[in-house]
């Protein structure tokens, strides 16, 4: 059964507990079931890891041993080389999603380090970005097979 | 049954036929009938337009009856004040999709003029990104009603 | 008698059913209503027209025969070299109006490429933009003979 | 009777002494005069202020008891934030005009300052300038009431 | 017979009867038939075309059977993706062209978006650019065979 | 006794009367009474100076007797080279105070021409920024003995 | 008792031993001792945090239970938009301080991703930046008690 | 007898008490006398004005009658577009004269708002800047007899 | 007999020993007979000079006896203000060539500091540029006459 | 015996495993051995460490008790303010080294916020850059002796 | 005696020949004969120098036994680190002059790289400008013994 | 015997009697004995070049039959784009060396036109710079046999 590691960047462990006119109401939790059953249903097995350590998520980029990766950078979207680094090492399927439109906030939010080395970039659709950054990984991996 | 307006912005008519190594080697009518077929299969009617005037695609955003609308705005992206004022003037659901990754092209393309004011946008994923951005739209539709 | 050519630019077709916090509940047909009445009263026919095509509204300019010009060219202020290059060539009597304030809005709408070429800008008055823009334009003119 | 402060900025005393070319051959008397004559016709009272300093020109925005302020800040346009702040601090409606087109100038005369606090702006017809500006404050003010 | 098509961009239909200064008196059916002439002299057919609208030089750039495009894309030279995209699709030898030398005039007539992806770029030497710009793009095709 | 010139900038004569959301309801003449208590009770005399004018900010620096200067420039943080060059050259004990948080304000005001010459900034605290202002001059001061 | 959390950024724990020059003699314990104390005095209790790690001070700023934050982002002001979302999502009180004057030093220490999300800001006092800080924050908390 | 005005902008009435590393130890009082005596000994009157105020600096340069300027602008060299219109609508000839070399101080020191409208500029040989400019000064005057 | 001088900038004495894939295989003794060969057919005289330094492009540009000249400046496009003074001293008909398209290149290759003196700029047509070059400046000189 | 320590900052512990294209084919186990080795022939003892944290690399730079600092900072060269004000209160010798040539790839690689902190700079040689670094370094210190 | 060396850069070997609106009438002997003239009435001896190399001039200042520089360096003004550097080793008393006021041309000609290591600069007055140099260096020089 | 061509760039021949506090107190004649030694001892002959014109530069890379170059542009470095084109079009192993750290220097030192197309870059050693230049550049020789 192919893998997919799902990565939640910084501050995303607050989920549903902070700016909720931004990032909907609901938590971490919430949508990581979500993600589970999704990735079930569709035939993939999928490990998930929240960090707020820009070292740790380059660690685990480095190190993981999936098929694929989807990640949530959050803030480090626009201030990480260090994990976009990681990505062009790696050099595995790697969809990059955000909660909120990322071009509709402050200027220097407009400008993500991590897109120009993944495969695509989803955003401003809430828990939804997640469902349809799976489905978008998922049919990347396949295509691969 | 709720109605999506699908927009094909220029050059899109030459799809296919043209840079492969972009954009894959799907037609624009290959494309159509996917996008027909899976918005049957969620319950939308989709009305589909190509156009490689900026006018007619103002004109098209301003007097249609959808209930949401699928833009791959194209060129267009990067120079369409007006595209974005007939999006603010709409004011519907509305999502940007693209089939290359924007942000890994030419500098200019990193800009979206459209981004700020629609829903969310989706980049990268080739003809998948239809698919994807269709699913997304539908499903904000859904949530209004 | 002299003739004074209105033109509207892109979305303005849709006044008064749009963003009306920003540009009030009048439609285009009453501000048409009141441009033609405004016009008879100090002496002056009036062409009216609107355009959601660049193209054709640098073709109005190239060829009509009026004594002057009163534009709101609405999102092709900030984008369009070609109405530009129409006013510079046609080198009549121009003015350049916009319903909002465009200075107190997004920064990219307070650049204008079209005033640099005509006589002078009105900026924010709502309705009341057109008959300034229509009593300037008048004065200039009558001041020509 | 309502009650209209007119305040002319920083060297529009030389008016009609200098550089004619840009700003036509009449004086600020002979303006003064036709702003007092229009502001009656239509039922205003009017109060006409000249000065070289920010600093009167701040505190004479600060204390006026007038319905309405008309202005050509001249230089100040573009270097003042003291100016700027006074209309933020007054709130009551006001008008930028300018004699020349500014947009047709230096660079630097492209930015107002001012622009984004006040109702609009109005630049490039010479004295009638003073006239529009005039006539489209007093309509302000009459909504208002 | 191999053929060339001939793009005129926006506002020149009007060429000779404006801005004589900086375009000369010629007009576009003088250039017209001294292209015509010149083609045929040196074995080419030619197909001439001018329009004011960037879809229409879009569409015609996609549809062309010619074996080379020669443009003048006037005013679009500075804003249009589109006629750009369209060159990168169509992808057979083109040569860009025009009357005033660019480089001499506003800043924002030294940056072309089209120049990067056609062959050449021939600026400043009024008609004759036509003609300079035919014998090179006839020179291109001619070493293609 | 120990002597601090406070200064005020300008418009800092409406405060309380006019942008009570950014500003806070109280007046200059209760700050000025909060200041002199504060200073009174810490050991200072406190002499208390509002001026429109940049002018009479850069004289009154200059020609102080005080042993340190607490100010709030206004507007005139963005603007005033002179001020600058005032407490360049006076190089006694300084402290820059704002009301509202600048930073949190529109981009202009981000940076001051003040704070690199000055001992330090304090901004955002409303009123009582100016009492911290005093209490880290006084300080200063102190130190110096 | 109300709770205050002071959080150290990187290199601070070096403080007293290194650039005493730009940052003085006394030592993070020394400021520490000073911080607890004032604190007491003025009715609050003081929970203090060192941490060279980005993530570090995320995470303590997400799980915090204090009833304001005063902190010293040392390099992390000028680089980390994660520590600026935590300050987005918490959103309680909080007070950034500098020891020294940033806007005396390089350029890119002119800009702070904290100050637009905290309620102020204070730079250049040395050690008394805490106090002043302690001060100012306790005022905010005891305004909303 | 011919006349020129010699204006000393704001802070130069501190000369020689303030930053002399930069100035040099010698007054204003000890500039005027040298002024004053290489005048006479060129066959000028000499007025001498020192202003704070750039509106008292703009009014004496409109009222003057003298047949040349002599400025040394300082702060407001970079800051004033008034002064730069009163010399603009003026038009007599003008020397900008600087005691340090601006150019190997502060970026924002570079940049003169004055230089492009006046003669010419001296910069940075201290007291003998004046005479220098004086010197130019008269010789444009004698000159233009 | 009518003269042209050819100039040839740095490291052209290179061509065709260096970056074929750039510059093509002719070497620059090939392209020297072929200008002497159309030169001489068109009815001109023809001086050909090489250099490196940049020196002596500018003397020789001042001493040119030549009717006109043709230059490709290679390197020196971009950073030489000293040749672009010597064609502005000169002020005879001049054209700029490029061998290869240099706004397909990188971006500081976009900047022509010579074109703005020049008549025109022909780029990016191998060696066949200098057969157009040649030719525009010979239809130049020829209108002269 | 004096000592150095080498730090290998984020995703270094991929090499050899990672775009061989760029890196070349060595692993880190493969570079230390080396270093080890060379440093032993030169007399120095060397500690050496990898990390893909930031705050990790602030902490050792400020704990060691090392002679001097060989860094290779990867990512962090280009974000971390944090790792350069380290350098700068550590104040030791120290040596910024890179595998690739940083300034021949990506704009945003060619400016490193170590590089104005440390003793100099070597960039692009491969793993022959960390043996011309510990030989520079070495040297360096060697001279403080 | 003490000896000053004369520099005049390129193209000013064509002074009085070319661009006599900008430049003046006056040759470089004429200019020449007064600088002898002038040099020895105030006691110094005189070498002058003119180069349109840059290598030239960075030779010149480098070997040069003079007493102080005099420089009009032209177009080498705003593109030569080279003779910046050599000012900066030579490090005697050194002069910038220019003809015309290079702050009223072309934006480009408005950065100075010679004038942040010399002296001071004089811009504007034509031929004088040798003379009002000749004198201020003569001064600095004559200070220095 | 394989060889290595040294250049030395403009002003190196004043090394060790300039500005000693950047450079150190060393002679170019010390530096290129040091250099043959170390040459010699590895292997390799040496040739040795110091030119302040950038021509000569250009032809000697030009015309070497050296295996590869070792070079100090100095001023070049930030302004020539021909000394780059040169060493594009030599195409052999070459490195650039710089003896002061140009990172820690003026802003417009920081930018090297040359590092793109070089091997690498060695910054910040003094007359160190040079031996490890050497030893870098011999490994790269020797690795092409």
């Amino acid at each position: 059964m192919k893998k997919i590691l799902v990565i939640h960047g910084p501050n995303l462990d607050l989920l549903g507990k902070r700016e909720v006119e931004i990032y909907g109401k609901c938590t971490i939790d919430d949508i990581n079931k979500e993600i589970q059953k999704l990735a079930a249903s569709i035939g993939f097995e999928c490990e998930i890891f929240q960090s707020n350590h820009e070292g740790d998520i380059v660690a685990r980029i480095g190190s993981t041993t999936a098929d694929g990766i989807l990640i949530n950078p959050a803030a480090y979207t626009h201030t990480s080389v260090a994990i976009r680094d990681a990505f062009s090492a790696k050099n595995i399927p790697a969809v990059e999603i955000h909660l909120s439109n990322i071009y509709a906030r402050e200027e220097f939010r407009h400008k993500s380090l991590i897109a120009p080395v993944v495969t695509g970039q989803i955003s401003g659709f809430g828990k939804a970005s997640y469902a349809l950054g799976l489905r978008a990984l998922a049919e990347i991996i396949n295509e691969k097979r």
